[in-house]
């Protein structure tokens, strides 16, 4: 049985399925005939979006509910094969004025999940979605999964321990679960109303817009890019499978960039948009984690997997996407605000 | 001005001064004419017991109260100028049973006391407790601190976090902090109420009452010890340097020991007690870690700090002291319950 038919039938959750990854992935779940429930919280500013399951409504049910509810988590794993648990707070910078929440989102609400699986399903598999923000500011490049947790933000040091919650209730407790290492995923379906979750899909919409890009410093900072699709790929390889569990596993780009090599491309493929040079906002500076590129080799040993889609061609297909639907992506009472 | 000199009339704050380590150096800094302010909840089986400020009680201040609370954190910060930072739930089985609650007092309170600090006292200086136990199950002996952290439990997980919010605050908030990562501390003061909170002093209660100690497996994990005189020395010479700001160290003892061994030469020093090898309790088993040494080298190197006291005279010291004051570490409700 391949990964891909694993999931004929199958029972799965998506918790953030309203989410950037986690629509994309119930996209392909549906096609794949999964038995598929989306759990978000649909709270504002976050990425939970209705617009990104449209066209597969019918496939899917969406459960609108806050993952740090106890008594609803306990309810809602009880039938569930596969848990793709992606609901989280994703911004560092809200992280740094607001740090008890992203604690309640990205800590309290994984020992609510992991609990309720504990009680009430302990055969689950649960595929967590960790971030290359936990190592911090790397020692040297590649990042392996070697290198020292180190974050630099209340964020990177939360998810980090969402991350090692699941690894400790699949040692000690047995439910299983692995733990995927994102790097800076991006494509359609991801958040653009503002600029505090992550930089490229903000620097697509300015971009769209024939708007100036502003690059921080003189934008050598290296990162490497996952397309969205490949991403997905990642977590249907790592839920079909019980080779990985109680493993964290980098999951990064097959190219990196320098941001302004990465914007310039940007540019090139919309045919809109320009760039700026400026110099870096004090709080973005204060938690910087410098160049990163992740080694996923353990990974793509480990389940066969690749990044298929590369820059270029991912870039094409966001921009595709956003000029469609860009309307979905912005009819928000706040976006005046989070625009300026 | 030598490390002990910088506490004369210092305003220091200890949170958990009531426990164990934090009574110990509230009495060292009363010695040294320094200005206390302890800080504990005194929650039933956490540690926190008032005679363990017997003889100093006039040359200090004791604010009962809970580090969760944010409102109480915010006024008691404002004026002190080194905070030891001590208060925590240690227990590894508790937090087992109930995460939640250990994430609030090892996670939410930390963010509480540096958030307090952030806001209303920038200048002060911070030195958090953390423990060996977020390392894990060591890839090999000693450990240093380029040992992947890697917990085997929640409250490892939880005390990481805690340790990695004082680095980030220290380099992203200014608020000068350091973590230092003690290994198995020892002597007078500490709790003996019940055994979840480690195993030496509960070694030590049932040699002093000539009861059979229960040696897990074949006792041959081995652990390094640091007597609680030595503990304390660390943390003053880690209060009175910037040198380590936005490090955290290890500070282990100069003796390692199997468990068998230990519980040998404590026999042999109380003169009563005995002891049997049991089967792991599989609770037990699913956390444990092995064996475990740390390299304090780095620690000892950056402010001179060495243990003084060895394993046979600390038990020396230990014994006599529960000895003449064993019935104020007993004397609670839930002694029958606990001691069964």
């Amino acid at each position: 049985m391949t990964h891909t038919e694993f999931y004929r039938g199958r029972r799965v959750m998506i918790t953030g399925g309203l989410g950037f990854i986690g629509s994309n992935l119930a996209h392909r779940l549906a096609s794949l005939g999964a038995d598929i429930l989306l759990v978000d919280s649909l709270i504002p500013d976050y990425g939970g979006n209705l617009f990104n399951v449209s066209g597969i409504e019918d496939r899917i049910r969406i459960n609108v509910a806050d993952v740090r509810q106890a008594s609803t988590m306990n309810y809602l794993v009880r039938d569930r094969e596969v848990i793709f648990n992606l609901a989280g707070q994703v911004s560092h910078i809200d992280s740094m004025r607001d740090p008890h929440t992203d604690l309640d989102i990205n800590c309290r609400s994984q020992l609510t999940i992991l609990e309720a699986c504990r009680r009430h399903n302990p055969h689950v598999k649960v595929v967590y979605a960790s971030t290359r923000q936990i190592y911090g500011r790397p020692d040297m490049l590649p990042v392996t999964e070697r290198h020292l947790v180190r974050p630099t933000d209340v964020n990177g040091i939360n998810k980090a321990a969402g991350e090692y919650y699941h690894l400790v209730y699949n040692n000690v407790f047995g439910v299983r679960a692995c733990s995927l290492r994102l790097t800076n995923v991006y494509g359609p379906r991801q958040l653009l109303r503002h600029n505090r979750q992550g930089f490229i899909a903000w620097f697509i919409r300015l971009a769209l817009e024939d708007r100036e890009i502003p690059v921080f410093g003189d934008g050598s900072q290296v990162r490497d890019f996952v397309y969205v699709d490949d991403a997905v790929d990642a977590f249907l390889r790592a839920g079909a499978t019980d080779a990985l569990n109680g493993e964290a596993l980098n999951v990064g780009g097959s190219e990196h960039m320098a941001h302004r090599d990465l914007v310039q491309l940007l540019i090139e493929v919309a045919g809109t948009g320009r760039y700026r040079f400026v110099d870096w906002p004090a709080e973005k500076k204060a938690i910087d984690i410098g160049s990163f590129y992740a080694d996923s080799s353990k990974f793509s040993h480990a389940v066969g997997w690749t990044p298929e889609v590369k820059l270029r061609e991912g870039l094409t297909r966001t921009l595709a996407y956003y000029r469609a639907n860009m309307r979905h992506y912005l009819d928000d009472p706040d976006t005046a605000e989070a625009a300026r």
